[in-house]
């Protein structure tokens, strides 16, 4: 046995498989304005994983927590902790599986709205 | 005058501008398996107009209207009182211009999803 905790463990957060990923739920999840804000964060950082926390969103740290469970259980990102932070990243695998293309044009068309609204992007 | 009554009347039933459709309120709209697959419908008749009693959906009249709605609302249909049925058509052009790709992102998706879960199309 080795002293180190195992990165996965009794607190991991429950995902859909990939499989059982649905369009429906998808679009759900983007079609609230904040949750949309933390995918383009997401997706602007390729790769990275970021906390909860990193997200400077004006709402309580209950309605966080909310929109981040329903960007997970939908299957648009992964949260994994490590140690006591709850790290996000995006699916992009799983989506792009999924669905070719569609991340991509949701992303294209929530900058050109951004840019035509004069919103920061 | 003439005795032919005007095609929009009083009874000309709200729709947003363009400027005024919202990515997230489309994205709403479509996250509703019925509503999803009306559009695809609709998107299927390319042009064609296609009245509420037209589309055999399982559930009432009254829901049947209020899915209608949202889609109208959000600007993803127009609906129009030909007679005394209402006529529904796709607003491809203003999501095209305002979302270029989006819409058919999301109509490839849809097909992909039911064709992997073997549901009719």
């Amino acid at each position: 046995m080795t002293s180190a905790a195992p990165t996965t463990s009794s607190r991991d957060l429950p995902h859909p498989a990939r499989a059982d990923i649905r369009l429906e739920g998808v679009l759900h999840a983007l079609s609230d304005p904040m949750r949309l804000g933390i995918v383009r964060e997401l997706a602007a950082d390729t790769g990275r994983e970021l906390s909860c926390s990193q997200f400077a969103l004006p709402v309580t740290k209950s309605t966080t927590t909310h929109h981040f469970r329903v960007l997970r259980e939908s299957g648009v990102i992964r949260q994994i902790y490590r140690g006591t932070a709850k790290m996000n990243g995006l699916r992009r695998d799983d989506l792009d599986a999924l669905f070719p293309g569609l991340l991509d044009s949701l992303l294209a068309a929530a900058d050109r709205q951004a840019t035509r609204l004069g919103v920061p992007g």
